[in-house]
């Protein structure tokens, strides 16, 4: 392919994708095809000869459009939402076209520095403290699971990292979260070889906070039994209702006990730039790891999640080895990412980051944050003034637990309905037992007319399931 | 930003990937830029308000394009090098500008769906069985660290999830891996709470092979000490020799112990696309798991790591975990990623895939490897006749181990000083202690003429050097 036939092409990719972030809402939010849908439509061989590109835009058309939930939906409230802004796609292009290997600073140090720099930013925007060490993992779960395996370094009864966790005189590991604590934390427990009875889920009280004296009891019993307490994980916007754990009193139970202080942030972390949200991180500054998601809330594509570490000692510790084909002439003078994670490939993740930075000014990623707490608030209200409905937990940031007083069923029924009309997608948790519907606003896209017409939505389409049962 | 305003600059990018594309050979291919070089040059606080996109391109050409290592250089012959593709670079625009996350099939089934439509299309290219159940990882490292997380939970003592490694009736575990295996495989049992120490590395006959009768010693030895063998890695293209482990003989050793066997293919296995290549994976067909990682050697852009299991029912074991606020109607009747993974996000990385195979078709992605291997060979051929060198490993694949007879202080001035020319870029490792250099093609630019200049570049820069010492 010439140049300018890349070039002829590229614009067709650029048009379709303009087309498709401009008009998202034309499509149903969820997408409406039934399991196997995709795959009977795709030829069950590879072709031996090339395609045209002509055939793949159809394709896509017809066959993988149809198939996707479109997160891009201004009226996606579901889960934590995200935005494909144009910059992430841009930032996306260039990645792919460079398409280096940042493993170590020599096989591309702009990849590197420019990740140190970018995180750095960031790190200053939300206010934490100089001493915490960035770097880009793809999920919260790999950040999270890179943290504790940092903080298993820390014991000194041995090296986990030489001798493992088995043998007669092994620790038997504990890690503390809330019962509101992402199931990320579970996993890492399970992967890390500690496994999920090592995870001891500490009680909330009825805002869904960790309860820090219960945090302090548990580790005492622990230690009382013979378990070694190493981490403790504490969340600052939890998965189900973003509640915001108490972090300046659970790094005072974790000083007392010595153990690992990691903030799971990976939606909240974001909403720190506001100055009228710094709160939220009060006692990071005494976390030894912090994880926030830009590609949540901070307009960047997926996929991209913000690590902060305070101690890099432990991370290396956790995981540097250097085989002989990975050693390179510039030893510890510079940051070599492989040395500090499980991964060894690395995407130039930190364009898109820049760019994103760049494009919207911090300004402009504090003004699409606070509108979302705004469009939050404003949807609690309005579910609050239906005397059928009731808010079931505080709103700190964009999400809204609500629910039918009325029972399970009913509200079952209602998001099944709200779900399948294609105008809107919401998701669900179980609080204090009861199902529980959760509305998230998170997309760019997302607008205070959006906002209003899913309320009316669901309020419409719960008048007719009363209707329905009558 | 108005859809056409998106285009426009849309457009701008374009033009900018496709003239860089067109010509990494006007760049050193090993950037020559000193540590902290890239970082003094970038602002230190992030901008308040926007920068135009034309800033960035400028900042693109004159900060970032300096500190790059090239990987796109058709004299890249380092490491395994890479392809940033025309699909792949159409491919990446795309998914960041649908921007789902497949976390769960509802959460986009097209994303769910093509992902185990390629990866089928990949196991019949290579021939696989159909029993081994593909999914995309971003690295190879990735794709191991599950493969052995699944093969933890096949003993039958415990439940590694439930119980962790610890206690004193833990299982002792033990995994066996040739002393060439990638080092991911160290990181693994660190991160699993295995231990170094429980990997047994298993010497290695005179082409670097597993030796194994050695492996089934180690592994009785270790039955009779009270060990608990519980897989073993077989490689097929080692990292500094692209040796290919006797992979039937080592799946008749696991058979024997009732070990899990994953293979470690992540360069290699893309070659046995190739009829006259299929030999590589005799015996992988009794394999547990199997990793490759188009993203290297099949022209997909940075990342895409290929993994295969025979029995995704322990993978599911090892990392299953079904909080509410993810449970969907669909349950088990569809393929929901985050039971079988540590990650929860999950980019849509299937449709570059797609559209490389598609775009170059099977027979164009053959005709691509068969020439690198070609060249490969034309290499060692090359060095072979010229009697100060010495081709010290058998070349299988595309990449050539080598070096100076005269000892390691003239192999490193030669590749200190190859490096330093910008002219091409190789690498280095140790073979019988001895420093060898490591000449691998792997990119679709590189061509006949790329190989062979740079071996005169070699012979003539090794001359300069035999001047200067005289």
């Amino acid at each position: 392919m010439t140049s300018e036939e890349f070039k002829q092409w590229g614009y067709r990719f650029v048009d379709w994708a303009a087309d498709y972030i401009a008009h998202p809402e034309k499509y149903p939010v969820l997408s409406r095809v039934s399991p196997g849908d995709i795959r009977k439509q795709l030829p069950a061989e590879p072709p031996a000869q090339p395609e045209s590109y002509e055939q793949m835009l159809q394709d896509l058309d017809r066959i993988i459009v149809p198939g996707l939930t479109h997160w891009n939906h201004p009226s996606f409230f579901a889960y934590f939402p995200n935005t494909g802004s144009e910059p992430g796609i841009f930032g996306e292009m260039l990645t792919a076209a460079l398409n280096v290997n940042g493993m170590v600073w020599r096989t591309s140090p702009a990849a590197t520095e420019l990740e140190e720099h970018v995180l750095d930013w960031l790190r200053g925007m939300i206010g934490l403290p100089a001493a915490f060490k960035g770097m880009i993992f793809d999920t919260a779960s790999l950040s999270t699971f890179h943290a504790l395996a940092a903080a298993r370094e820390t014991i000194t009864e041995r090296s986990v990292r030489e001798d493992g966790l088995s043998g007669p005189d092994a620790p038997r590991l504990r890690l503390y979260a809330s019962e509101q604590a992402h199931s990320s934390i579970e996993k890492s427990v399970m992967a890390l070889g500690i496994g999920r009875r090592g995870l001891v889920k500490i009680g909330t009280d009825a805002e869904f906070r960790m309860d820090a004296k219960a945090l302090e009891f548990a580790i005492d019993k622990d230690l009382r039994e013979g378990f070694r307490p190493f981490a403790v994980v504490a969340t600052v916007g939890t998965t189900s209702t973003t509640s915001i754990d108490p972090v300046a009193r659970i790094a005072d139970v974790c000083a007392k006990f010595g153990l690992w202080l990691h903030v799971d942030a990976a939606y909240a972390g974001s909403a720190a730039i506001l100055p009228e949200m710094r709160h939220i991180v009060d006692g990071v500054d005494r976390a030894d790891s912090f994880v926030t998601n830009p590609h949540k809330w901070l307009l960047t594509s997926m996929d991209f999640s913000a690590f902060y570490c305070r101690r890099p000692d432990m991370l290396r510790r956790a995981f540097s080895l250097s085989p002989e084909y990975l050693q390179t002439a510039e030893g510890d003078a510079v940051t070599n990412a492989q040395d500090s994670t499980l991964q060894l490939g690395r995407r130039f993740r930190a364009l898109k980051f820049w760019m994103v930075i760049r494009h919207y000014g911090v300004e402009g990623l504090r003004d699409c944050i606070r509108e979302h707490i705004r469009l939050g608030k404003l949807f609690a209200s309005l579910v609050e003034s239906d005397p059928r409905f009731e808010v079931v937990a505080p709103v700190p940031f964009s999400t809204v637990c609500f629910r039918l007083k009325s029972g399970d069923a009913d509200n079952q029924a209602l998001i099944d309905r709200v779900n399948a009309s294609g105008k809107l997608f919401i998701s669900s948790t179980r609080l204090n037992e009861k199902l529980t519907l959760r509305f998230a606003i998170g997309n760019a896209r997302s607008g205070e007319a959006h906002v209003r017409a899913a309320w009316e939505e669901i309020r419409s389409l719960n008048r007719q399931d009363a209707k329905g049962e009558m």
